[in-house]
């Protein structure tokens, strides 16, 4: 049985979702979490990109030296230097570069002619072969390339060095049975050596079925993100891939070695840091893909779970039937409860968590486990976000008549209250422009999601916020039994994230603006 | 190029995800909206299935004329007896009947003989084409069953008299390859006259992929969802199909008769009604889908977007760079911009209309062509549903003390007004609880969820609201931008669809909650 190898980039294209912006203690958090599924490679960053990047590729081949760290790169000596400054201190490093290889980027957006395109990566890839020895080589849009090309392109960047070569469908544009011709058609001609890997884009609902097929043909490493993410509808969805290969891995003679029960975990991290809700029809992480986590019993179905469920929701991480902890829950008992969702915490972590634990059994008979995911994961959030603004009281009323928020911030740098009071259009928009008005930063508010993390009239509210800061996008998050003070401290979570990117980060360049390249 | 019929089952597979639960008016919409999609085969629902599903299923038959309406029947003589009474006056039926044909299914679910099973078959499909016509028939669990029974199965319904064969694949269990070889060894054996369907689950997210490969291989119909709704991961998106045919068709050598520029709206519609949001990232309809669509303009995309995008947001209907309307847009102006969206109103539908959209004018500058869709679906979602209660006024005080909501309810039954008030745990908490005590009617809250329909601070938010009464799941819908005030309408509006349930149905038999089939 072949393995293939798992290539998450959830932090470089799914990044680059529009409003998924991660800062860079958040990159490394799902970082870790991505080793601890046992992804074969994590592709950590663009560092060129800015120096954000740079900084998170750079921690992230500090802190994790089990997994191969990659960082992406144009075919510029710039890119590839900055890539490789940025995973000096990587155990296992691959530099990924990649040049336009369809007529319509060769014209368009390189404006060079095939001849050049040759020279270019033969001299790029050998200068990236030089610092470190494992290559990826990508022929950006190769789904819409000149196929004997595309072939001497990739021929030449084996050539000088690449060891993986990697084929995208950058515009999600082929069909499953046209991708797999056209790996069979490279597979045969270039050494058996090198790994052929495949990148998909899902703008027709073909990511995985494409990637499944170019696997068919011989391709050995998919590249793939937590929940799909990535530019417009997003890249093939790891969770989806790996439980193919678990569940019809007999008939495809194929396997990886991610650990699936990591699956639910990772997935709900990755959803509250990017603040991209998963919707319910999703395949393996959405919360009607098992049928009994609706909280609906049909008797017909209970009767006969066999004969319509494929996947046990054990074996992507989901346990039920457990008893919820409550009021009277000790520390002991969160402690393990934490610990079989996955959480190491210190002993400093564990007191704070179970202070805010023991807030919300207050209000709240039963903490189910999501409860507890959506608590830690706040708390972990907060924690990696340094704090300019916190929030000491809210006051709010609204209804029929004149929505009013009076809001009082504590602001750490001269430790002072702020205090002020606004009207809004409704009260999320009262107690954003009370904030707004205190804490100075000129933004907008883009975009707010409130969910509820549990069923139940008591639930918890979970929200997701992005506002528009220049050019950026931020993402905060805040959960609370009331939602509006869920909302109020998401906007605090976002705003201090754009105070933190003040405070620390160097003016981006319009190059690096522009770049914003996918493969 | 062979024409793929395309066989929309939304109203039945769809509205099996728990939770989804549509009432007769609502399902009534949804097929208005199918047939200007253009879609060849509207599946209404499964008459003997409950008296709801009965009356909504011959409503639609009445109403429908250009499009063939369907009825699901087990292959029982009552179910396809009540499937026929229910498409009396449908000038095209088809009864789509089925029976299990895995060993699983035979056994543990049906516990009867092969033999048995086909005896079965050619009695039932005999008696439904004795009634009609136009005659679907599936076996069960195909993707699981054995393939020689299988083509034994099919051959003997159609030797009764089926003219569609569907083969599905109930669990989401089968891989594009198998069911390619499926459909081909199926397409080899049986009258080239005969329509090969196929219908496919996404539990390992390859609905969509499995579909394709089958038209590949000779199957002409896809029976398929919007959103991708139905069972647990749901089925094959529509959206996705049909688009895949629209971009690749000259590739395929096959085309539809769907009218892309529709699927947004009916995206929205189906959204709206059954209460399942859409992901970010999801293909087609996702709200990432179109690059531009996002808010964040980046100049390197914005110049090249030929190299990156591959369809054009107006071929699914979405429209850009509009005007907005404002506070003193007139009503010409709002007709037109309806009925540029597809929404043809009555003068009375208008006037109400114009109101509304006079007072969010007031509220907002600028009304989007999003706000306009959700003002209507909310306006018909509330002329859909009976009201027994509605909001007269609220006010709510929250924050950092005791969330606390007033309610004053108007009750049409005697034209009285309610008043009452209750703590919560937070304010959607407290509203809840207040108008609970009001109405009177047992009920849990199971989910909330709030989006901001618009971008900006002024945005609207849009609430979903789901409650449990009995064993039933029913949501509510309801938009303000007051998202308080929009969580007390959505949930009066769940609360109204229950009364109407109360006022109009005969009580659900154990037989009818159990059968729940799933094909």
């Amino acid at each position: 049985m072949d393995k293939v190898l798992i290539f998450d980039t959830t932090l470089r294209d799914g990044e680059q979702s529009p409003g998924a912006t991660l800062n860079r203690t958040e990159k490394l958090q799902i970082a870790h979490a991505l080793a601890k599924l046992n992804v074969d490679i994590i592709e950590a960053g663009f560092p060129y990109s800015s120096p954000g990047d740079f900084a998170a590729v750079e921690q992230i081949a500090s802190e994790i030296a089990d997994t191969t760290i990659c960082a992406l790169a144009r075919a510029t000596e710039a890119d590839i230097n900055t890539a490789y400054k940025a995973l000096q201190k990587a155990k296992k490093p691959r530099i990924h570069t990649f040049i336009g290889s369809s007529d319509i980027h060769l014209e368009h957006k390189l404006r060079i002619t095939k001849a050049q395109c040759l020279e270019k990566t033969a001299k790029m890839v050998g200068f990236a072969a030089s610092l470190v020895s494992d290559i990826e080589f990508s022929p950006e849009d190769a789904g819409r390339a000149d196929r004997h090309f595309l072939l001497e392109l990739v021929q030449t960047a084996i050539q000088a060095g690449a060891k993986t070569i990697n084929i995208p469908d950058t515009v999600g544009f082929i069909t499953p049975d046209e991708f797999s011709s056209l790996i069979v058609f490279l597979k045969a001609q270039i050494d058996p050596q090198i790994v052929i890997s495949v990148h998909c884009h899902n703008d027709l609902g073909l990511a995985v079925a494409n990637s499944l097929a170019a696997l068919s043909a011989g391709a050995r490493q998919v590249e793939c993100t937590i929940n799909g993410l990535g530019e417009r509808a997003g890249n093939c969805a790891l969770e989806e891939i790996v439980m193919i290969l678990k569940k019809r891995g007999d008939l495809l003679k194929l396997r990886s070695d991610v650990d699936s029960t990591q699956i639910a975990r990772v997935s709900h991290l990755v959803s509250n840091l990017t603040g991209f809700a998963v919707q319910k029809n999703k395949a393996i992480v959405g919360a009607n893909a098992f049928a009994h986590e609706s909280g609906i019993h049909q008797d017909g179905v209970l009767k006969h779970r066999s004969t319509y469920e494929i996947i046990d929701p054990a074996e992507i991480g989901l346990k039920t039937n457990k008893l919820p902890l409550g009021p009277r829950s000790g520390k002991h008992a969160l402690k393990n409860r934490l610990a079989e969702l996955g959480y190491a915490l210190t002993e400093d972590e564990l007191e704070l968590a179970y202070k805010a634990f023991k807030d919300l059994a207050d209000k709240k008979k039963d903490v189910a486990d999501r409860d507890l995911i959506s608590l830690i994961d706040e708390r972990q959030r907060e924690t990696v976000t340094e704090t300019f603004f916190s929030l000491e009281s809210l006051l709010i009323a609204c209804g029929s008549g004149l929505p009013t928020a009076s809001v009082s911030l504590f602001r750490h740098e001269d430790k002072s209250s702020l205090r002020g009071s606004a009207l809004g259009t409704g009260p999320v928009d009262a107690v954003y422009q009370a904030i707004k008005e205190l804490v100075g930063i000129p933004n907008e508010l883009i975009e707010f999601s409130v969910r509820s993390v549990t069923e139940g009239i008591d639930a918890q509210g979970e929200v997701t916020i992005r506002v528009q800061y220049q050019n950026r996008v931020f993402s905060g998050y805040g959960t609370d039994t009331d939602i509006l003070k869920a909302c109020a401290k998401a906007y605090l979570n976002a705003l201090n994230r754009v105070c933190q990117l003040q405070a620390t980060s160097t003016q981006v360049t319009e190059d690096q603006l522009v770049i914003g390249e996918r493969v």
